[in-house]
């Protein structure tokens, strides 16, 4: 089999951008394929069917295997390829506690994002409502979060460790895209020294930079208050509260 | 280090009963403790602090090592004693793929247990109120996954293929607690032949019926309209959806 995986993405996603770090950190193989989210591209029942029914990016695509969810690719991505230790755990402990996160995020801190999507994107799609319980519940999600996130910030310099792990790639990517739609005001930062501070360091990594250029500009367009056209359905299945009757 | 970890759960606990079994049907050598959910044990400073700061179970102690999230139980349990391939997966392709089921339950079925959860508990802890939304949002989140999994059973006996895994395990509890409260109507049920029968298929397995009996038994006293004395304050974190100003 080839060494080249191909990855479906879209630069707008969060878990898309933490597993395409990943792979531009350790020189993963691979060729990139852009998903157009913003016209539901990944809801068509083709897509579905031949990738992944529930309709989310990121997927990986290595021969005749398809996986999807962001923590099984890294994982994976983690043994495929030998990646160093750091990054997916160097003992079966380190690599429970990455897990740990990972499930954790997908629970708790990716549901904040709902804050971001609520308030920067649902209009576009939508139109003007009151989304108001959206973005309530996830700031929810985010202030039940952030509390864990400092305290363990508290103790090693990163989520699970001393070095820089994909769970750190997870969460960081959520921060990015609140920092692009300002959801967290400088008084609610304050709160969480430590978890500022582990954000602007990653924010210094090179591969942070490469992949968070498109969701940096599309949040100052929305900041500056100018529409993107979006016709993308449904809302998100997770991340954000989805909501049962939301309009098609 | 000794071989015998220590287990704190609770079996009306969906996860909790996936790892119960596992351990049960793997010969994991471990020591229990219950963990008072009724009463929110699990809620107060002192748990959080000591073990899992979203007051969650089930939570694993191995020696000084702590680990909670079902789903890194799972997979720490199956390097630290050697499981049988098939739980956790044989190769790296198997492996992603538990995973990649564990996220997607995370998010996409184990939320329907709010649907189970409202109905049956929300009364007990809060009184009688309106919880139609929440239960609607459980129903909505089974009504999305309940097709997939019908779809991968369709080609396989198994979720994540032809043996038991420990995603069979920790998608079949969520049905074990619809059963109890019966939450999925037999005409609701008929559209999912293939998932019927893997179900029955999984309730015949001894160590199925050893860890489901007191949730049987509290799910028959609430269909009967008794009431069951809770105190815990909290909503659930996840599994069911979280609302912000829910009366504490």
């Amino acid at each position: 089999m080839t060494d080249t995986v191909t990855f479906l993405h879209h630069p707008t996603s969060q878990p898309c951008r933490a597993v395409h770090q990943l792979m531009l950190e350790t020189g993963v193989p691979f060729e990139e394929v852009i998903v157009n989210l913003m016209d539901g591209e990944n809801e068509t029942e083709e897509f579905k069917t031949t990738y992944n029914p529930t309709g989310q990016v990121p997927i990986l695509v290595d021969g005749d295997f398809t996986l999807w969810e962001s923590a099984a690719i890294g994982s994976y991505l983690a043994e495929r390829f030998e990646l160093p230790g750091n990054w997916l755990g160097r003992d079966m402990r380190q690599r429970a506690r990455i897990q740990q996160y990972s499930h954790f995020h997908s629970t708790m801190l990716r549901r904040g994002a709902g804050a971001f999507f609520y308030t920067r994107f649902a209009e576009c799609i939508w139109g003007p409502r009151d989304y108001s319980a959206e973005i309530a519940m996830g700031r929810y999600m985010l202030a039940e979060s952030m509390p864990i996130l400092e305290t363990w910030l508290e103790a090693r310099s990163h989520l699970c460790g001393d070095e820089i792990s994909f769970a750190d790639l997870l969460a960081f990517h959520e921060f990015v895209s609140h920092e692009a739609g300002a959801i967290i005001p400088s008084d609610e930062w304050a709160r969480f020294p430590r978890t500022r501070a582990w954000f602007e360091r990653l924010q210094q990594r090179p591969q942070a930079r490469a992949v968070s250029g498109m969701i940096m500009e599309v949040g100052a367009m929305r900041r500056a208050g100018h529409m993107i056209p979006m016709t993308r359905r449904t809302s998100l299945a997770k991340g954000t509260a989805v909501k049962p009757g939301l309009p098609g």
